[in-house]
C-alpha cells in the first residue's frame, strides 16, 4: 500500500524537524507564533508578519463564556470532568459558518474580487461596487463588515497600521477598503470589523482562505483551555447555568 | 437561576477585556504567548517566562503524521472534508494518558514529591529515592524520563538553561533532577525527556498539573491545523493510507 | 431571558415522557427502533415502518474497520484509552459528504425532483431525464446509484420489497426507480445502491433529508462502539496499524 | 507492517458480514437491537435478551434538553449549523463519570463484589454489607442507587421482571438486590435506580463493564439526533438560551 506523503514534519532519524528546521533550534530565539507561521507557510515570518499573526491570534482568543464555543466546552466538562481534551474538542465543534467563520468567508470574497478585477480589467472600486450590488440583490450578508457596538473597530486600525508600516499591506487590504467604500455608498456605512481586517492581512501574507478558519481555531483554543480550567476549579459537576457574570479584576493597563 | 461566574473575559460594555486588559492593547507589543500565559495565570509573563512557554509550545507542536493525534485528524477529514473543525477536534480526542499525558503526569509527581519532602522533612534526593523505589515495586512507569532515540534529550537542556539564566528554575527543576539521579542509581540511567523538562519549568512558573495537558493541546493544535490543511490540499477523499513518508525540504538552519 | 422550547422530552413532574409517552411504557412491548422513530416523527411506527427502519439501521451499522469512521475511532482510542466516548465521538466526526452523506444527498434530490415534476406538470420519468442530463453536463455524481462490486445491490431489493408489501412505497421509491431508468439510458446502467434505497423509503415514511445523515450516525454508532471495545481488548496503546485483517468466524446463516 | 486484526466485520469478497452473518440476511426478520447485541457479543440474542436490550436503550435515549449531553449538542449546532455530525459528537463528549457513567461504575462494583464473595467464600449479603460499610467509611457514593424523585424506580421493576420471566436474572440481579438491602440497613433505604438495574441485567447477559458506558452512548445518540434536528428546525444561529421549556403534546398512552 502506498504511504501518505507529507512535507511538514520529518522524524526519520529520531530528530524532529518542522519544515526542515530542527525543533530544538526553533525553541531558542523563535516564538510559538513563528512555528505556527512556519507550519503553514513553509518559511519563517519577518518581524511584521510575526507581529500581525500574534495580534490576530490574540484578537480571536476569547470573547467570553457566552460564545457557543466556550459555553459548549464548559457544558461538556460539566458531565465529563475526567477529560479536558473532550471539553476543548467539544468547544471547537461549535466553530462553523455562524461562529468563527467570517474570516475565511471574507478571504474567499477577496480572492474572488481580485480574480474578477484582473479578468475583467476593472478597478478594485468598480469590482467592489459590483460585488456589493450583487450581494444586496441576493440578500446575502458580506462577511467582515459591521459591528454590534462600535462605528469603527479599533482592532482593524491596529492591524492595518502594522501591515502598512511593515510593507505587508497589499491587494487584500486595498480590496477590503474598496468594499468598505462601496458598502457605504450603496448600502450604509459599515466599519471593517476584526474578521474583515484579519482576512485582508492574512491574504496579503499569502495564506489561503481555509487558514482564516484554522487561525480562529488556534487562537480560540487558548481561550477554551482557560475556560475549561476555570470550570474545573470553580464549578460543580452536572450544572447547566447560563448566562454568565464577570467577577474578575477591573479594567487595567499593561505596562 | 444563578449565572455562572468567570474572571477570564469581561465584555459587559462591548469592549473585550482578558483578565482586565483591553484586547486591542494586547494586540500591540504583546505576543500570542503572552495572551496564553495571561489567560491561565491572570498576569503577563516576564521575558524568561514568555521564552519558556514559547519553547514548550513549539516543542510539542508536531511530531509527525504518524502520531495518533495527527493520523486521527487526517483520517477524519478523509471522510468529512467539509469540516476542518471536525478534523482538528478529532485529533484532540486522541490526546490522553498514552499520548500527550506525560507532562501533567510528571507535574502531579512533582507536586506529590515536594509535598512529601516538606511533610516528612526529608531532602529532595531522599524523597526521589523513595518515589523511585515505590514505583519500581509497583511496576509503574515514571512519566518524564527516557527517550527512544537519545541518551540525552537536547530540548531538556534548552529549557533548563533558559529557566536558570532567567531565575525561574526552582523546586520543580531541582526535584526532577533529583529523580534523574535516583532513577540512574536504582533502575538505570534515563534522561529527563521533554515531558519531564516542561513539567519542571511549568511547575516553577506556577502552573497546576492540568495545564501540563492543556499546553500540549494548545501547541499540538498548531500542528494539527497544518496537517489538516495539507490533507485537504494533497489527498483525495476516503483514503486510508498509513504509514507516512516525508518528501519535504532537507534539513536546514534558521538564520 | 427566554427559555428554549422543546416538544421532545417532558420531565416537568419527574416522570420522563418522550413525545408524550411515559418511558416505562415504551420499555415494555416497544423496541428501541420504535423509540428512534417516535423521537424523530412524534408518533409510533406501524409494523412495516419499524421493519424498514430496523433494516436501514442494520444496513449502515458497520462496513469494517477500514472505513474512515471506524479507523478514526480506533486511532483516537490508541492515544486516549481512558475515554471510549472520545473515540466514538472522533469516529462520528469522520462522517461527512464523502462518508455516510449519500443518503441525505439522495433525499434532497428526491425532494427537488418531486417538487419540479409537480411545478412543471411533467412525469417522473421526464423529470428524472432532465436531472440526469443536467448532472451529466455539470459533471456531478448522482448520490444513491452504483456499486463497486455488485451489478444489483441485494439490500435495495430487500427494502423496496418490504416497502411495497407494507404499503409504504410511494413517490420516493417511484422517483428513484425513474432515476435508475434515466441513468441507464443516458449514462450507463447503475444499480440503486443502499444509499439510494434508504433515501427513497425514508422519504416515503415522511422523514426530511437531514435524517438521511442522522440515521447513518445512529446506525454507525452501534458499529463504532464494537470497534472501540475490540480495540481496547485486543490492541496496545499508541499503535498505528492499517490495513486491517479479518480473523473472526467464517460465514454462517442465522436460524 | 503488521495489519490490525478484527473479528467484527468481514468484507473481503465485497459482501459485508457482521460476525459471520451476511448483512442482507440480518436486514430481514432481525432488528437493529439484534445487530447491536451481535456486534458486541458475537451471537444473536434470544427473545428475552433482545427485549431487555431494547428496554435499556429506550430507558437512556433522552432525559431532556437540560442534560449536559443534549445542551452541549444544541449549543454546538448553534455556532456550527452546517454540521449535524459535529453537534452529535459534541453531545457524546459530555458523557463521562458524572453523566451516563453510573451503569459501568455499577457493573464494575458487581464484578468486584461477585469476585470477592467467591474468593472469600462469603454470601452475597455479607459481601454487600462489607462493600457498603467500606464505601460509607471512604465517603464514596455507590453507583446505581437512589432517585431524586421516586422512592422506587418503575424502570427497575420492569427490567427485573423481564429478566426473571425470561430466565436471564442471575448473580448480577441477586447482588444488586443484596446491595439494596445492605444500604437500607447500614445507610438508609435507597431504591435501585435505572443505572443499577441495567448494570445488573447487562452483567447477567454477559456484557463487560465498558458496555455499560457504550450502551448509554448508543441509546443517547437517538435522543441527541432528535434534539439536533429540532434545534435546526426551530432555533436561530448563535443563541444561548437555557433553561428549556416543554411545549409538546400532553401525556398519552400507547395502544
Amino acid at each position: 500500500m502506498e504511504p501518505w506523503r507529507t512535507s511538514i514534519v520529518d522524524s526519520r532519524d529520531g530528530h524532529i524537524r518542522i519544515r526542515g528546521y530542527d525543533v530544538p533550534s526553533l525553541m531558542t530565539g523563535r516564538t510559538f507564533t513563528d512555528t505556527i507561521f512556519l507550519l503553514h507557510q513553509g518559511r519563517l515570518p519577518n518581524d511584521t508578519e510575526r507581529a500581525l499573526l500574534d495580534a490576530i491570534l490574540t484578537g480571536v482568543a476569547d470573547h467570553g463564556s457566552g460564545a457557543p464555543s466556550c459555553a459548549t466546552a464548559r457544558l461538556a466538562l460539566s458531565g465529563n470532568r475526567q477529560s479536558v481534551s473532550s471539553a476543548v474538542a467539544a468547544g471547537i465543534l461549535a466553530v462553523g459558518d455562524d461562529h468563527g467563520g467570517a474570516g475565511s468567508g471574507c478571504m474567499e470574497m477577496i480572492a474572488e474580487g481580485l480574480a474578477r478585477a484582473k479578468a475583467d480589467s476593472i478597478s478594485l472600486d468598480e469590482t467592489a461596487q459590483r460585488l456589493t450590488t450583487e450581494a444586496r440583490g441576493a440578500g446575502r450578508r458580506l462577511a467582515g463588515f459591521g459591528h454590534r457596538v462600535h462605528t469603527t473597530d479599533p482592532r482593524t486600525g491596529i492591524l492595518f497600521e502594522m501591515a502598512r508600516q511593515g510593507g505587508v499591506a497589499g491587494d487584500g487590504v486595498a480590496f477590503v477598503e474598496a468594499m468598505e467604500r462601496a458598502i457605504a455608498t450603496i448600502v450604509k456605512p459599515l466599519p471593517i470589523n476584526i474578521d474583515g481586517a484579519l482576512a485582508a492581512v492574512l491574504h496579503d501574507m499569502g495564506f489561503t482562505p481555509v487558514f482564516g478558519r484554522l487561525v480562529f481555531i488556534i487562537g480560540r483554543v487558548a481561550g477554551l483551555t482557560a475556560e475549561v480550567a476555570e470550570e474545573l476549579a470553580r464549578e460543580k459537576p452536572m450544572r447547566i447555568k447560563i448566562p454568565v457574570e464577570y467577577d474578575g479584576v477591573a479594567p487595567r493597563v499593561a505596562d
